[in-house]
């Protein structure tokens, strides 16, 4: 299982994934779900994939290859147009491997989250669906999550606004991830989180955080003392004394 | 669509259910998924479904018809006996519903909560799959949820242990399903919320909760502004300075 969350605030855009596929008893893989393009001053995407890991790949592979060319993402006239040539590549590898794959039983079911930054445009983020069609973030709706979405939606719909600034959006999106690992072991350590700071141009920051990561404990455990603490604090519902002793 | 849950603790059993029923633009309907089944003294049986309410009417519907009669629910033998009669009336309706729904492309997809204490007995909690195959609650998961559940899990498993007190479980679940109605439009209010404390052999508390209830709006609210709080006294990742002016 997979967990993948973006949001766009005023400042820019910040990206986390989980890094865990196939998770079962006893073969539990690790591979990265997030993909940089990067030509600074020239522009900059952040591209996360859920689904079956070699249909993702695949998309990624042929990105890649055209990296530099003429084809190639960064080349395209606008961040639009980007989008439109991974949901070609999307089609692309549909048309080679889909029917193989239904003969296996198994679905077609890519999804990949992609924000960034080209010169002269403002960071935009993108959500691409497995048929290659796409819908981009709006002010009303500043986030996209593949995968697991549901145990980390909420402190989400909580927090984030425009104006929330890169560091707190980080923050929640920690939250968010930490709510969604404790809840289904499918979804697991690393985490790659990515910032694109807005007029940059450039991954402004990559971290890999792993059981170990300062950071992440901090937000983790004080998130979860805090909450704790709260809970607490808030009034109890008064109950009705119980019925006397013998009756 | 739905969410119900229940936990038991040390001090008893506490329930909860929303109210909303084939949520959609133009036909919002409001019912009932909690019933109660109460012989003071003899025992309590507190029951909330899930899935086509015509179902689980008409397994609730058998139930009470035979209330008084030696095959009611609380002149059962045991807890585990009433919870095998429940699973009886939903094979029953099986036999007779199931391949009418089918031919009409709906699914037979009813499942039960079933709480409550017999005398002797100390409380105990089931839950009732579709096929009328069943669970118990164990001291490790000691919580059911049916419906739309997974906004609303991670604050229960963060909270709820075997000492909490039933207050405090009531108020977990009210924010398991605050954070669940803001997620999903199609839970509902009003909100049933019921309590059987330990040896009463009673509905302790039963109390309907609708959008003017004064303690749902204290946790509601309390619970919305100490997060906010919570979130922003937690540190922020520091960001590398953005490049220099003019680079």
């Amino acid at each position: 299982m997979t967990y993948c969350v973006a949001v766009a605030v005023d400042d820019g855009l910040v990206f986390l994934s989980d890094s865990r596929t196939n998770a079962g008893v006893d073969h539990i893989s690790t591979f990265r779900k997030m993909s940089f393009f990067e030509e600074p001053g020239e522009g900059v995407l952040v591209i996360m994939g859920s689904g079956n890991l070699s249909i993702t790949q695949s998309v990624i592979g042929a990105l890649q290859e055209r990296q530099g060319s003429p084809q190639g993402l960064l080349h395209q006239k606008s961040m639009a147009w980007a989008v439109q040539a991974v949901c070609q590549a999307v089609r692309d590898v549909y048309h080679r491997d889909a029917e193989s794959l239904r003969q296996h039983g198994l679905d077609f079911n890519p999804e990949f989250i992609i924000g960034g930054e080209f010169r002269g445009e403002p960071p935009r983020l993108f959500h691409v669906y497995a048929a290659g069609n796409f819908i981009e973030s709006t002010p009303e709706t500043r986030y996209f999550q593949i995968g697991e979405a549901k145990y980390g939606k909420p402190i989400i719909d909580r927090v984030i606004q425009a104006e929330t600034s890169l560091p707190a959006a980080a923050k929640c999106l920690l939250v968010s991830m930490d709510s969604t690992l404790r809840s289904n072991l499918t979804v697991g350590m690393p985490l790659d989180l990515a910032i694109v700071r807005r007029g940059e141009l450039r991954v402004t920051l990559h971290r890999s955080i792993g059981p170990e990561d300062e950071y992440w404990n901090t937000i983790r455990e004080g998130w979860a003392a805090a909450l704790r603490d709260v809970f607490h604090s808030l009034p109890d519902l008064p109950l009705p004394a119980p019925p006397p002793a013998g009756s």
